[in-house]
């Protein structure tokens, strides 16, 4: 079990997609954000703004980032996406996940 | 916007009714404990431990305590359960919360 020390959690959550993706912002010590949150099976499709890393903690998704083909995370994993990019997502199970945004 | 601050955040998610009830954990640097979660439109049974603090920042549903009536949040609310006790939800939109766990 990891967990993140020393953080501000923003109590009200993020709704997308009719709550079936959620999530809540947490900002670090060192005044980076992160979100942590949920997805229920669906398809989805994400645009970023910045670059993104997308840390599956349990779950069984496909993602397609542009340019690319499906590739599959079983159980855990990491992705990344790159800043004012678009990437699509085809959730089969409950995903936990973790995204850290990234200034470049 | 409110937020909690110098806190540790459980990273993994607790999931709940196959995915319909998520949350994650928060430890106080008083040492307390909270849970922010998500649930969906469903009909839910939960018992307590320690008595609980169910603050409703955003939602529609009705709340029953034993061996009260049933009793509707829209918007914000908040209830308590006492502990060692059960309560009924039957939450009608997609509902953000904070459950404050509270040591008697």
């Amino acid at each position: 079990m990891s967990q993140l020390e020393n953080v501000t959690l923003i109590k009200e959550a993020n709704v997308y997609f009719d709550g079936k993706v959620t999530s809540r912002a947490v900002i670090l010590s060192d005044g980076t954000k992160k979100t942590l949150g949920i997805m229920l099976p669906g398809e989805y499709e994400f645009s970023t703004d910045l670059k993104e890393e997308m840390e599956i903690l349990a779950g069984h998704l496909e993602y397609k980032l542009t340019g690319e083909g499906w590739q599959t995370i079983e159980g855990s994993g990491v992705f990344y996406v790159p800043a004012q990019d678009k990437f699509q997502l085809k959730v089969h199970t409950v995903t936990d996940y973790c995204c850290s945004y990234i200034k470049e």
